[in-house]
């Protein structure tokens, strides 16, 4: 690569995202002071969850005005300033998206190489057994310690953490009912990812009705990526004593006004418990939990299947393209070789 | 007294209640069949958790219109037709507003007439060891296995749950802060509850600043008792891994569109977690639970003190009375003598 290049924020974003929203840019990252390192991005993600950073709400760590936009990468140590990385290892940190970027060396971690034998992907790194991967794991493992025989919805299905948590309920032995934007993303859900039942939440125009016709006897968990009216018609066809796992909120991200949850009724008829994740505060389980899940992509119990995007200049794009339904839910893009 | 009379639904319940919506009747509630017990009441309660069955919401049980008002009473057994129980027998059960209630016998409780022993007022049985207090019980207790030192908000601190949450979390060590809709509220439950700090919400211009500075470094617990802003509020003021008992949405029972939770991204941020309790689920554990609370009360570690009204007639003025913020939190009403 000729030059470094990296997207900013070029606007704070009030509803939809816009490309002219955002800027790329020739930069110079410098080089790294004791206890840094400057890396070369492979591959970084592009996530729906990045979205209220952009819009300076309050609870997340706004993105100012000119910012490098976040994303987790899978990166390549290009000069050290920590004796314990070297030029050439292969780490996994907030890149951002940027082909190159200095980092803390603190906020940054090596990755195990064994974790890709056996036809893991480096890519999986930053999604199944990234932090979405995780957060699926932590969330219905720890959280709500998901039993098997148990009824799953997940929102979001087909997107980076709620492919994962589908079909991780799926291999725990759930019945599991994935709701998605688009037919074609349902009808991937039940061939490949094998789902029980797969809700277009646009054309479905009683949702609350299709997922009690999918969940006889109510479901027990429901693992929440979206947020907004998916919540409460997902909240409504839970069974007593449901456990929701509060992670991503999507729809609220481009309202001005957030839609939050419509009651607190069921919540106490139904005994309902709801539960925020985030999945860092389990950082000292990651590297067991990689191991895992890596082996059930080994295995072929989880599909590894993003979508590669070649370039760092179609960044914005796809970012844009999320928020319209219309694009893959979880991309990737291919910023360098590894 | 001399005729047997109930108050019954008039007309479904759309905003706020009124007494026209009330009709005080003579009636014959009949004579015991086998399982069953006639009893005469002594006393009732006028609870704000009734509000959304008498507008026929679907959660809950909806009252119909010529239909006794809910109200859990302290009765004396007139006749019997279980074995069980007999003439004379003091019992806790659905009563309504009646002076006469026809009961399923295994719908109603023997009083163990020992927990009034030291001068515990039989009036507590529908509060302090009744369901309110039992809520207030177990979802400190049990729910949130609340720990001394932490810091604990209650709203709607005067009423029946809420003054009992309150002394709980204050005999247990910890920080309590109070909310209330009177400035004469806030004043008793300072000077008689001892609470550490009391908010009148209907004074407060911001009541999230009144809550971050009367609970310093966050709380650890929020009991819910009210819903609406003042809980989109007390969630503002909660720390990370703060945990919220999700009890009762007074607030919510007169809107004819629901407040619900402004928005659920502060549950992710900070790791909240939200319970719905339904004091019910624990009825294996009430008598332990009201044997310890009577204890309490003995000892003037609770104070139980509701006030009284004599007079079936009076229910209804005092029931529209406390959507107005005007009447006392926790009334019950004297029918008869025990």
């Amino acid at each position: 690569m000729a030059e470094k290049q990296r997207w900013v924020l070029a606007n704070r974003i009030a509803g939809m995202p816009a490309p002219t929203d955002f800027r790329l840019e020739a930069y110079d990252p410098g080089m790294p002071a004791e206890g840094e390192l400057l890396v070369r991005t492979c591959f970084h993600t592009v996530a729906p969850g990045i979205r209220p950073k952009l819009s300076g709400r309050t609870y997340t760590g706004a993105v100012e005005i000119g910012d490098t936009i976040p994303g987790v990468g899978v990166a390549v140590v290009e000069s050290s300033g920590d004796p314990h990385f070297s030029q050439g290892d292969l780490v996994t940190g907030e890149t951002g998206w940027a082909s190159h970027r200095l980092l803390k060396s603190s906020a940054v971690e090596k990755l195990d190489t064994h974790i890709f034998d056996g036809g893991v992907p480096h890519t999986a790194a930053i999604s199944a057994i990234g932090p979405a991967g995780l957060t699926a794991y932590f969330g219905l493992l720890k959280i709500v310690e998901l039993r098997g025989c148990e009824t799953v919805i997940v929102s979001s299905a087909s997107g980076a953490v709620g492919s994962l948590a589908a079909q991780i309920a799926k291999l725990k032995g759930c019945r599991v009912v994935g709701i998605a934007g688009s037919d074609e993303k349902c009808r991937r859900l039940v061939s490949d990812f094998r789902l029980d039942v797969a809700i277009n939440y646009r054309s479905e125009a009683d949702l609350v009705s299709a997922l009690e016709r999918a969940c006889p006897g109510g479901a027990q968990v429901y693992f929440d990526n979206v947020g907004g009216e998916v919540t409460t018609a997902a909240i409504a066809a839970l069974s007593d004593f449901g456990r929701v796992i509060v992670c991503g909120q999507t729809s609220e991200y481009n309202r001005t006004e957030p839609y939050g949850l419509k009651s607190l009724v069921p919540v106490i008829v139904k005994r309902l418990t709801l539960f925020g994740l985030v999945v860092y505060d389990f950082a000292d389980q990651f590297r067991e939990a990689r191991r895992e899940i890596a082996q059930w992509i080994r295995e072929g119990q989880i599909r590894h299947a993003p979508t590669v995007i070649d370039g760092l200049e179609n960044a914005v794009d796809v970012f844009v393209s999320l928020f319209a339904g219309s694009g893959d839910s979880q991309p990737i893009i291919r910023v360098s070789a590894v």
